[in-house]
């Protein structure tokens, strides 16, 4: 049974065409006019698009003494429903400590129940001899090529300085991708205890206690660390002008440094902390915290102008029920919030309709980039012939109002709450299979998607190691004539 | 007759593969494996990647009383020699100032000689009603979507604050694209004046008398103009941090600004005009003039970074006998170097062997990126299916060593005289034609290129109208009872 | 008669101290404990400052077809009865463009008006043989040692780049400093005739048609001639970051220029200008408009980090009736606001009271750094032996709240209307004499105040024309059997 | 018995004016024309300006395993004959932790030596209740306002985050100020195992551990912490553009924080690492190392522009057979070089000589801005009635050429040997003592040197206080109705 998408106009990362594109089986295996398939899709009046990538999710996360109430079927469904046909969730080590038992714990947790493709990025969140020997497995028969490193959670899942240099290290040799949470720990747990001291225990103090300097210092040590390592870095959840001027910074010295701004840091601002509702403020809890409005400014400025490439949601979804575990005190609010399904649509109503991001620049920050960083593009993240089918009809005319009622996450509520959104996906197709259709609202079959491998050595990496190969520093020969006894 | 490019990688903006190439006609008809034609092209341990773009070339050229030796017949053998497949040559105005028969006119010295695909840019060298008027015939006629501003060459070709302004504006309606040359023309007018008048009459005053901070001051400024009138901006040959720096900070702001250095720049410097050899020194004087390495290391960051786009040659090239019109005076020497040939085989040996650059970077500055700018891709500037046939096959491993000896160019001698380069194309093909094949040393067919249309209104400059359009101050309305009477 | 200040704390640009000032006839003659003269002035509770010194007042200025309506005596009683005891006018050259003629111009409306002292800057509006050769008796001669040049003002008081390049060239010289008022002339008349020909007619207008950018760009450019001239530079009036930055990038560069923020763009806002009262909207129309907050940030931090220098006002006071000459269009109403008398109370209230400057930076600023730009430090400036007895008793619990009924001022109404400031003058002292007493409230003798001359050859001035001998580009030796013959 | 300095041109800070210089005692009595003493000082055609302040020194310094060899007569003794008149020491807890007791060991083995006044930093090396209790009784009782953390020597002196952070914000309530050392310890330390592992165990080895970025990090993060703690910060030896960059950007977001660059720093690269001579490069090897002369250029400019603020020299001197320790192993050479004697001449001759400083600025930053910082100004770092006199006669003529020979230092070489200066001190006095006379070279009594305690709160820190106490974050007052119940 082969598919063909009609009448749509084809948005990459490139260009924008007038084609259809024909699907045999789980690939597209033409792209071209007058097509022809067995059954048909129709994209009149709408853009064709590759299917959404989201590189940060955190679905049935253990944090915080909870865990996370997003399944991986809610939220894979709500990707798609979204326009999001792939998931990268962060695979966190149990108690002992097994990089290669926490993704078996992953897989189990996940393998029936997702309706779209989905990865994994590793966590390293200490060090030992055991955990280097592992990350060769991870990389090399796992197909992860990306390792994450937290720099806030002290007592929880922070790493050291040197730690992160010796994980940073092993990924150069694996031609794996260290990507970082960039917090200074030290400083916010120190923060939140003088606040708390001070009497601020609602969410506000959520936000004062992880200021952007505090964000920016940790990115900044972090590229320091990755240039000293000599590999590439990503950088998770950038929030501020202050990481992204790190970033910058960094990229104008040649450093291969990588950003990802959210979906909620683009478009919410710190203003939501300081409602006179509570539980409002404390759905809104998540690190980093919302950022006034320059900060948003900045990091649009850096999409276009590709300082910042990859726009995710680091989906941690959390209930009022949940995020009442801190009710006295911010600090024990579980951090996170919800926007698998709302990225997509927001971006381009605040992103697109507005002139800040081009058609073809959205399509680069929602899939195309992360698919190269990730080293699965052109399989992921375009619309290509030989990859997979992952493809969106996003029609520029069908807006909706965002609400918990008709949104498909498991959460009883939702931080777009009544923004208006003026494009949604009228056919969401995973590797082939039309998971969503606008107006029939079905889901799809849990367990459908799979796990998708990737390779390491990605083109950056190669480049990188050869360049940093060929200005290594030289021993100085010396002449024994010239060297004195030691004493 | 179709033909097979077979067994190579192809190397795009995008990504490495490998797969066949099947040409039909001028046309790119199929990507695959195990195409077949009925010729086949090896390319066995090569890369197939599109066919150069250089964006900016002067050939036949009249300025400062005398004529660029470089035809458009050598030129162009020069191009595809080298792995280029299009140049984009600037049109001036004659006497007459009207821009539609300068285009006649470099039509006529173009026609019957060029070897590969070409473009113009057409040159703004002053501002009237009847420039305003041509202007939309030249882009909607003559498919001619870039306009050319020269800040520098005072009583010549520059133009002033008001007239770019006003040429801005136009092109901003027009959808066209504004480009600059970015030197203040007042003040290196005087700096030579003050050189001379010191003695300073050899080359080395050239490099005087523009130094970094007057071309950084001049980009600083048509940014601000274009962001008034509302228009993207290209800046050619950005040879200079301070130019840098100035493109790098407008695109903070969400300016779209381009920026262009040449191979030269990336290549070659300064200490070359304090060579003891009038003649040597005297061959590398053109505009900007060549800069220190520091300001070397800061362009090529720019390229990996993304903060510049493309490389190109401002291939002007000028005689010994030319250059020494300006033999006691160095602002009589004809302004101009070569480099149509040697570009791809120098940024690949210089900037991918060394790690600076990936191959996926080498093609965006070479050929896809300068096409996206153009709104030409990907006819030009891709391996896509239904594009040109614009083809290199690009070996790796097929070294030699620059020199004028060899050369297509008409020229007397060569910048780059002496230095290795690591790659060579083994075969160049433009629209399905082999037009080079590396052994065989033979010319291809003069006039069988064809003049490229461009169209307006690309997806940048949608972008920017929106947002410009969106973000437009408004006037306040008052009550008739709060303006008082006028005196 | 001898006076002596008791009981007060001298606050100087470098300390603070418990000390008695001792003044004979104009002079300091004894600082110290427990000093004695005929008369007590009682400083206990109080600082001791030096007089503010304000750089950047149009008395009495033809401009735009009117005259500023603050004449020299109003302007000065209004200066000593805000604490500043000199300013520096702005002297313009008349229709036969002699500066010469100027200068006695200026001072025949000054001589019998004057309450204290003043001095001039000279403005070069042209530039010509005779403005060569008078420039060099207004400094040796006439003692002025600053000229003052318009980027903006076009048709009227506007030069060009190779005119202010002849100019500063011309001031490196004689050792004096040239000035910038730093607007891109040409983009702010385009500007105004597009957002009349759009029919926004009113004070938001003005705003608009002068945006930071187009600052920032004059700033960038007048910086880049300075360093070609080999001159230090002064830029009035900076109200934005990108002139900030501007600055800040050529100090980095080791270059010497001064940026001069005003108490108005410190303290108001733009959106003054949209204000539904036109006569509101038109009393705050100046050039460089008023900015956004963020723009204030970046000011006062550029106060305390010595980025920027000096804080002045461009006192130029018009009558409601003669802003009401732009009534049907902004571009006609008079520039110009008021602020000698408040300047100090302001800056005291909204930088020292809020610990964005020390009380220290505070002297700094208003009156230290100038004298020293100037030259005239510690005649003017400081408290010190020997030098005028220019001393101001400032008061920190002597509150008030600005309003036009108690200002000086000529004019009809008061930017800052309604403010309250926290501290004020106790007693001001002009060269010894008592002309300012809170609550007496008697104005000084008209024709009191003298005319300040200044030296040229500031330090600065040394030092930079000291650096940029020993770094002048050289002439390259060639043997004559190296250079080629012409042609 | 008063002394009257003659016919010299007093520099300071300030300004330079011809006026004689009367010393009563320990302090300046008076300053203006044809004073008379009991004995006279001659500075015809020379400057008399501060003495000297080197606020960085390591004298008999207990350090990887062995004791700088300089003793603090001999130290005391080289800063007189160089014109340096006062100087800060490190005070380091023994193993018994205490600060107190610390300074009783410091005072012990300076008391009877030192040749000229000195005080103390106090480093904070660890953090426990018993540090906190100690540091108020450090500032009220011992003087000492300032307190050095080291970010590097790991295992050794370096202190974690949350102990800076504990400690900054004890300096904050104490108004003291807290110092730091700042390179990051962790990456130093894998780098030096990285090299050593390489085969890389000679000097230049010392050079590639601690790149710019390894400071230029440690230096962002340490004003991070500051601001988060709200306390002005000092960084010591400032070596490179990286850590300079981070200071301005500080700076230009109204923190205050200084820098503080190093003579040798401004005047030695980093080739000399790679002298083929083992003994003259480690006798080179200190940290931060030598940087590029990029980096050199940034900390001049940085001096002429007020983004560093003082020159040191981090004396701390080991013999050719200390170093030795490290002859199989870069790391074990014990860090330091001199330049305590050399810091002045060598200042003036490659800043005021060459125009990069002005002669007030020369003053700025070798005496009067670290007198300010350290809050004793103008007992030390000025020409004030009632000052110390500490007063050098600085001959701009009295040119020599450094030498180990003729060196006051104990140390067996010198790393300025052979460069020749242009300028020394013709007499040198200590609070009215004339401890250095050019020409007889003989040694003040030692033990005539007093301690200098300086009292906390500096004008900047009780700004910063202001500035914080205002803007700290609010509580968000939320009715209890909007709160709801825990879980």
């Amino acid at each position: 049974m082969s598919k063909v998408i009609k009448n749509g106009t084809i948005v990459t990362a490139d260009r924008q065409w007038k084609a259809d594109v024909l699907i045999e089986g789980e690939h597209i295996a033409e792209i071209g006019e007058n097509l022809k398939g067995d059954e048909t899709i129709d994209a009149s009046d709408a853009y064709v698009i590759p299917g959404g990538i989201d590189p940060h999710t955190h679905l049935e996360m253990p944090f915080m003494g909870t865990t996370a109430a997003e399944t991986f079927e809610s939220g894979t469904f709500a990707a798609v429903a979204g326009g999001t046909t792939m998931l990268v969730d962060f695979c966190l080590p149990g108690e002992d400590g097994s990089l290669l038992n926490a993704i078996d714990e992953w897989d189990r947790k996940s393998r029936d129940q997702i309706c779209c493709d989905i990865s994994y990025h590793m966590a390293i969140t200490g060090w030992s001899e055991s955990i280097f020997d592992e990350m060769e497995a991870v990389v090399k028969e796992r197909g992860i090529n990306t390792f994450k490193h937290f720099m806030a959670y002290k007592g929880a899942l922070m790493v050291e300085d040197d730690e992160m240099f010796a994980s940073f290290k092993r990924c150069a040799e694996l031609g794996a991708l260290p990507l970082v949470h960039a917090e200074n720990g030290d400083i916010v747990a120190e923060l939140q205890q003088k606040y708390l001291a001070e009497g601020i225990t609602g969410p506000e103090g959520h936000a004062y206690s992880r200021p952007p300097e505090v964000e920016g210092e940790a990115a900044n040590r972090a590229i320091m660390i990755a240039d000293a390592a000599g590999t590439p870095l990503y950088i998770v959840h950038v929030s501020c002008e202050q990481a992204h001027e790190a970033i910058r910074r960094a990229r104008q010295k040649g450093m291969r440094v990588y950003g990802e701004p959210l979906i909620q840091h683009l478009t919410l601002d710190e203003s939501e902390y300081f409602d006179k509702d509570w539980q409002y403020a404390a759905r809104r809890v998540m690190s980093p915290p919302f950022r006034s409005k320059d900060h948003q400014d900045g990091l649009w400025n850096g999409l276009a102008a590709g300082s910042l490439q990859v726009v995710a949601t680091d989906h941690a979804a959390f209930t009022d029920e949940q995020k009442r575990m801190g009710v006295d005190n911010f600090a024990m609010i579980p951090n996170g919030t919800g926007g698998l399904e709302e990225r997509m649509g927001m971006l381009w109503t605040k992103g697109v309709e507005t002139g800040r991001l081009t058609p073809e620049e959205f399509v680069a920050v929602t899939s195309t980039n992360i698919a190269k960083i990730l080293n699965i593009y052109p399989m992921k993240g375009g619309i290509a012939v030989g990859g997979h089918a992952d493809v969106v009809v996003w029609d520029p005319t069908l807006g909706r109002t965002i609400t918990t009622a008709t949104a498909k996450s498991i959460l009883d509520y939702n931080v777009f709450e009544g923004i208006e959104v003026s494009a949604s996906p009228r056919y969401t197709l995973s590797r082939g299979d039309v998971v969503w259709a606008a107006g029939q609202n079905s889901q799809p079959q849990p367990g459908r998607g799979k796990f998708v491998k990737r390779s390491p050595y990605a083109s950056a990496s190669k480049a990188l190691s050869k360049w940093k190969a060929l200005n290594t520093p030289r021993k100085i020969e010396r002449d024994p004539m010239n060297i004195p006894a030691g004493v």
